[in-house]
């Protein structure tokens, strides 16, 4: 089964005309021949563009449809720099996607809490509408952002790097990217809600929970007072780890459970359903965040908007954990699937599961600089 | 890729043998060779048809399955009349079937607040419910109203006209019918809760919100009271605007979060977790209309059916901003969509971002005529 | 496109061997040569059988999948017991499936209204519990059913004899079948939560709407109490249309909006989302029992349980508008869909709009003797 | 029909090239050439694995894609571990992740009930999040376990050896690791959850229900107050028998209601509506557990954590019947099922349903051994 093959089976892109190039092969780099040589007509996108591209740490090779890369109009200097950022531009408009849902049910639930000229006489939604908002924007975030891979959340590219071999100098781009759409994002919901922010705060009033009217939790998460720090830490962490260990099942067409399902159409709508159900089974103490763009990004955007220093200092200085625990959580929920699961190509199927190179790092580094050497000797950084 | 290809993609429509016309084929007015005409035998459907379809701006033939147009029965009048109307009898029956869906549970939400003896104990049914019901709405009307490429929005249909090449003149007869099909609906989910509108307002009584006991509610939106006019105009905008972008990301086979998961086959439930998203998240502040058809339609039935002229004045003469800023917002979703990810052929990608068509109108003006003029002498219209 | 053809679009059913027998293939009495025909292998199911299958209205061949017919156990009493009542028997288990989980969450949510143990300290369920109930009894009714054709419903029976050529003999036992479903479903229901009705009513007191306590709704459906007759028979008329309607759309493989999507596939989780959508759209006001075998036969049940002669007399002997309502509802709606937009073989596609039967009677049924007559001559009735 | 047609049925496994063995073809070990037979190159997994697989009744080949097998990782100490302790280390994770969100959800909604400083004023969840926690937990679990058949029940495991011809053998491994998961999963909920439930009880206050202020419900199942001992043991039997007969309509693709609608890829989706269903709708009387691995695991880690001696004396010593009854409720879901519609190899589908084996024991053992013995000359045990 080679390469053309397993695309094929992850759904159905045909790849016998050399029509898409996927960021997101497993080593792609490693490939001495690219699937775009195999095309007769030459494509658009000149070396300077790979170049441009190769710095910001991407695959030489935008994500294109051939036949869109050969129109006349990819000359265009826009046209040009949208194939430069594709990755980063598709995932800062699924983060924006993301966000905006999820920031929006919060909105609406929290600052329509309890009006009775509501049809039904109880508000415009209720907890659950929140599990609805995070999960259907994760999953149209993932419709969004396809061409990048889709991943949303830097701890998620964070273990993908570690166990799965996307590139590590792709991570920057992407963590930026992901950052801003959070950030953005959160201005957009904060716009379209100033006055119910103000009807129910006051003008130019804006407090941080555990405050009675506190509208800060609409942008980013503030943990439950009965919370000890280790606690916090702990609700972010294993939340991200089953986060990290169910997409890697989803993402595992090796494993039948997936692959006699025909696991790749349904992606998106069971990161729906991962997502609704970390926050009705794991939202309550901290407010599941289990990604850093989608807390820090708003956060930011919250101080910005005159939430004051309380969004850095509330809950003990909170903030600083759904930064470092996903990426903490991400990291377990990986190794726990590949340890019990995945037989292919993973850090935990070499020596010592792995644990070698930090025993020998000299050798570690050594083998990814001749790794690197042989992409730069290939042409494809 | 061939238009042929394209369709293959799209949803597996085996076009080899030219069994449909579709009317949404990009620019498909432009082909010098109909798919049609490949066919060996001789279709009913008469140019004298053709012709009263181009005189309503369709494509001049309707599509339709091959081997029920070789069907004897097309020869009788209304299959000829049904022929010559399909894609407005889709629209107007797609548009129908979303708001009996919609407006019936808001109906059913707001008529029963409260009510002790239902199951639970407090209604029948709560915000949610209203959420799953034009969600649930949109999705079995694009099953519907297939034949006409299920826009359900006269927004939607103009951002298609402009960004996806859909010929505009068809837009006014997509038009009368989406907003016929609101007014239907209405009418006929008025008639099934008029007993619970008199047990609720008082025989002969009907209100528009903010009274207490209003019923308006029920067919069109009212904006809540702490809304300033540039707040609801940017309420609706952005909820308009989310939604175009998610829809031309659903629509976008060359986007592989679409392509790489069969994205034709999962429009239709991806439409419902849209709309349901923008209900839950976006639809308190003005109702999120976000569609021409499904306000002013309802809004004229009420006001025929005797709400009286507060239909217009209430919030300030809110009435003129669900049926503007869905277009701006359409139209604004799909830039960002077109300017972020979309590599194919749309204005964003000709010279300028498309805007030397408005700083040189003479040239624009006359590329149209030529496009017309061809379609003409090819006989298509 | 022959037969075989628009079955591989159907559902993948692979026909070129001929493995299965569909008893719904439109007009298939009247095809000269039954696709198992074309099997090398002899088939198990006898003559004997077939006469058998035959006097009960159904084709004289059971659908089978044809490894399991050629087995030897295909000989054994019971095995041909089940293949001859191969139909009712999944027509059963389907309204079985269906009102167990109806019924079911009805009773859940109408016995712990407002208890206060239950996590969330307010019952266990609510009124969108059961949409939920009846929405995936009906999703997962369709999918044990298969084998009939999945009805459910005389009323959708009744619609697709007219309109899509199910031959009429089959309706009698097929609606036997339905109602003894409901029938038998509403008796486990009771037997499940026999001392929850009892710490609700009392011991051996079983009361009906609008008594208080009453637990017949848990049943069958009773109208609200502000109703009139005949809005009572237009509520169930209507949601009975729109659902024909849509089953329709949804079946129609020439309907793009199907096509496209691959329809069949999505058929059960389409029907979820219907049936949900009629639950919290119009199910307030007589409880939309759009179905006799989902009314009628847990009615039944509960007067032989002891609810007494209320389940008849209540609403003003309304017990007979669910019986009634949902086929002229059905018919209409299937009406609409074949006015509006279905192109294929229908009485509405003959002259007239089909309305010259009515008014020759005594040419259509010599028309329809001929074609019975044509039947037993190729044998097979 | 062979096989091989049959696994291209399912879910468009590529069996023309060998790349996976499937642990759930029916009666597997009897076919005299196995499909690895036919790869060209040599497969890692030695005959020792083989044998050390065969010891604890797993089929002698893991299932594991041949691609993966190839690679020399395989030859490494763990993967070694893991290719012998497959099936067991999917049941675990799958059951792992069921659990999780299933008692999570439990936790969360109990926990936090009436809760006024949360999004909604109301509590984080309500009964129906529950059915929300189990069904997708079902769900995701059915993903992850994929390689074991994903039964993640042992009432379930033992009515497909019963029915479906799994290996007997393969029972106990298969509980072991299922009733594994459950009660790691409990523990983890523990720890994530043990601020709030000191909190709500105080701390190293541990009590059950029907105690108001119990916590000993969020992991295992305690019945109403009101349930006579049989209504208890009905619920359960009930809801199981209502969980084997739609699975195993779900599982059989000669159903035309599955195949046709390619009921493989559907089978996650499924679940998640029928539990989600059993929950809503026969969940409240006894906690729906229909699952030993569900109930005894967490039950066991709550008493190891100290509820006491009640978890086992609670509701007369309920604690047994969640054991029990789902092996009566599934055993007799299957009968019906294979007794109404299956027409495969089945004990239902022997001379007298099977109940001959019963009657004359002697034979059926003898059989039995024959079987083995069969299997052992093979070489496959």
């Amino acid at each position: 089964m080679d390469t053309t093959e397993t695309f094929h089976k992850k759904g159905g892109t045909d790849w016998s005309s050399p029509t898409q190039i996927s960021p997101n092969t497993q080593y792609d780099d490693d490939s001495p021949v690219h699937p775009y040589h195999r095309g007769s007509q030459e494509r658009r996108t000149s070396p300077k563009l790979n170049k441009a591209r190769g710095r910001m740490g991407l695959h030489p090779n935008a994500p294109i449809d051939e036949t869109h890369d050969l129109a006349p109009h990819q000359d265009l200097l826009w046209s040009r720099i949208r194939l430069a950022l594709r990755e980063p531009f598709a995932e800062f408009l699924g983060v924006f996607v993301l966000v905006l849902f999820g920031n929006g049910s919060v909105a609406q639930v929290l600052l329509s809490t309890g009006q009775k000229t509501a049809p039904g006489g109880n508000g415009f939604g209720e907890y659950q509408s929140i599990s609805w908002g995070w999960g259907l924007g994760v999953m149209l975030g993932v419709y969004v952002a396809g061409d990048s891979g889709a991943y949303l959340n830097p701890a998620v590219t964070f273990a993908n790097c570690y166990y799965r071999g996307l590139p590590w100098r792709r991570f920057p781009v992407y963590f930026i990217a992901q950052v801003l759409g959070g950030f953005v994002a959160a201005g957009v919901v904060y716009a379209n809600y100033i006055n119910a922010i103000n009807a129910l705060e006051g003008h130019g009033i804006r407090t941080v929970p555990p405050v009675a009217t506190a509208t800060a939790g609409i942008f980013c998460t503030y943990p439950q007072t009965f919370m000890t720090k280790a606690s916090m830490f702990f609700s972010e962490f294993i939340a991200s780890a089953i986060l990290m260990l169910v997409i890697f099942a989803l993402k595992d067409d090796t494993n039948n459970g997936v692959s006699m399902q025909g696991g790749g159409n349904w992606f998106p709508l069971g990161m729906f359903f991962l997502i609704f159900g970390i926050g009705a089974c794991f939202g309550w103490e901290t407010g599941y965040a289990i990604n850093l763009a989608r807390d820090f990004g708003p956060r930011l955007m919250s101080y910005i908007l005159g939430y004051g220093n309380e969004v850095w200092s509330a809950g003990g200085y909170y903030f600083w954990i759904p930064m470092v625990a996903p990426f903490c959580g991400c990291m377990f929920g990986g190794f726990i699937y590949d340890l019990l699961v995945y037989t292919g190509p993973s850090p935990i199927n070499t020596p010592w599961l792995g644990l070698k190179r930090f025993l020998k790092p000299g050798e570690a580094i050594k083998a990814v600089r001749q790794h690197e050497q042989r992409n730069k000797d290939e042409g494809v950084v």
